[in-house]
């Protein structure tokens, strides 16, 4: 298993080494070679080559099985929209370089985290769905400039039916695998790239009679998503709608420092927390590392089709939880470090 | 003081009737002279006249000193991302050729109705915040079309300065008539348009001093609503993301049925409740009037500045709600109709 090691910033570096120690050992005992190549990226590598996603960087992830990713972005960076070399430009370059063209997210609640979730137990407790977000296409990376010596400004939304299509068959392949529910989120009232997205899922749906496929606005989805969570089973929508929903998403459950994400490639695939950099905590050993550990059995499902092994590290995860051997974002009386964590999921 | 009336469709004539009933008795009491000109909009005028917002329907909107705004919208369309008119056209057409370029939204919470939160009731309580959404501007409003045999679309998202300035500025006179707190909500590290939205506001927070100005990635401000609700007091962001926002906050306080808006205008100003037209309900006098009666408390404090008229009517607002009397939404089991609130709160 040759496996890219992109750490990133903040806490990234201190959450990556967890994950290692956990795929180390599930190698070791189901006598599996994993071999690790480490490439900088974010404001780490922008102060080390001045570049977010270097060359160098690209080819690493390029020769790799499946790219572990941790997280970027740097506070020095946020109050300056016009700063000329940002870290996101390096974590948008790496999407479209690699064809990460699926942002794979699955919502899940921890029993012993329902407390920290923002909503009623009641409407809370059970949730379980998955957020597919388009992420080479749409409003990110249409054509987007200044006119009039810079006091207009445009960006372009563009889909082509080939893009839809291609994220649309895997929603439907998901809800197949589960619940056969498969929720359409656009803004089809207003926007003609929504229009085509609603005319190809329309089209795609009759190859999947099985589903139940529904058709949402983004602005009503944004209120379901409060309202009633346990009615989402899969839930496809384009990148940025998919970026403000499975944010939304992420929170509902008390569980974001817990939460893996998968973005699915063409090329290779990326593993990484929904979580950000967290700069507040990096260094200090007291970041959640299970949002990368639970992305690391991501990455053994997805990428390696090794399904035992991503159980094993799910259920060191679940018996952490359960013995409260937690990080001080769950408990802070009696908080574990970040290492201490690490550590006790690896034996 | 004259008014247009659109009540539009489903549920829209029956609470828009309330409303009325309410205006007159303040009117007769203060001793201002009323007159209402009716006017078709919505499915109803597509019905009627073949369009959702007809030239008679914009000159009568042009001629009065505001408009009361029941809600527009029918099944029989959302289906059919195709149709060539559509209600929602009318409503954007309205929006535009008023210049309604600021879409306001109080967002508060009713003690008697905190329950019906999807929030903690600690994480909700109390929360008291305004969202200005722009609404003349953005992705709405730019070109869009199709390419490539009809298998490529796009829409264009254009700001311009000016309009920024214009909508940031009324973001700035609302924060410091409040808590002086405002936060600018964009996604300035991937969109150009919100770099030049941060820019500006950058530039105008530095003639108000006094305000707090934060600025938040969108998707992070869809997380803080329902995390912190309370952390805010005047939130301003751009057309596609107001839409989603605007609509997630109004559901975090569980009294989505009672919030109204006001729509600022170039020419005549709009006031309309945030819920939709609920076409399940439509005629059956079950729907809760209030949001459309606080939509006209509204337009008595915006459109005619006479406070004292806005206060009457949320006084009655308070009582109704306070003796529970009120519709099958908030008590299912001792239900008023639409009317008879109408007729008690005019009482
Ligand atoms: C950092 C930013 C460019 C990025 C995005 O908007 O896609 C982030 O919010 C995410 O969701 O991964
Ligand atoms: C009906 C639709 C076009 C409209 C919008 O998106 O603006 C609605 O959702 C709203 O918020 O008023």
């Amino acid at each position: 298993l040759n496996i890219a090691v992109l750490a990133g910033d903040g806490i990234g570096p201190e959450i990556m080494q967890q994950a290692i120690k956990v795929v180390n050992v599930v190698c070791e005992k189901k006598g599996h070679e994993v071999k690790y190549t480490e490439a900088v990226t974010g404001a780490a590598a922008i102060d080390a080559v001045g570049d977010p996603y270097p060359d160098s960087t690209h080819k690493i992830c390029m020769e790799a099985d499946a790219v572990l990713f941790g997280a970027i972005g740097h506070p020095r960076f946020d109050n300056d929209p016009t700063a000329k070399v940002r870290p996101e430009q390096g974590l948008l370059r790496m999407r479209k370089q690699l064809g990460l063209y699926a942002n794979i997210r699955p919502v899940e609640t921890f029993p012993s985290l329902l407390h920290k979730s923002p909503l009623r137990k009641d409407l809370v407790e059970g949730a379980d769905f998955i957020c597919i977000r388009e992420l080479t296409g749409g409003i990110y990376f249409g054509d987007k400039g200044r006119s009039d010596n810079g006091n207009t400004a445009y960006d372009t939304c563009v889909y082509t039916r080939e893009e839809i299509e291609r994220i649309l068959k895997l929603g439907f392949e998901y809800a197949m695998k589960r619940n056969k529910k498969l929720t359409v989120v656009d803004k089809a009232n207003v926007l003609e790239t929504s229009r085509l997205w609603r005319q190809t899922a329309q089209e795609i749906a009759k190859q999947y009679p099985e589903v139940d496929t529904q058709y949402m606005f983004v602005d009503n989805a944004a209120m379901q998503l409060i309202q009633w969570p346990k009615n989402f089973d899969v839930m496809v929508t384009e990148n940025m709608f998919g970026d403000i929903l499975t944010d939304e998403a992420s929170v509902i459950t008390g569980s974001l420092g817990l939460l893996p994400s998968a973005s699915i490639g063409l090329h290779t695939s990326v593993f990484e927390p929904i979580h950000g950099s967290y700069p507040q905590a990096a260094g200090k050993d007291i970041a959640n590392p299970i949002a990368m550990v639970l992305s690391a059995a991501l990455m053994f499902e997805y990428a390696f089709n090794l399904k035992e092994e991503a159980e094993m590290i799910r259920k060191a995860v679940a018996a952490s939880l359960e013995q409260n051997y937690v990080t001080e974002d769950i408990d802070k009386t009696n908080p574990k470090k970040t290492s201490e964590v690490g550590s006790w999921l690896a034996d």
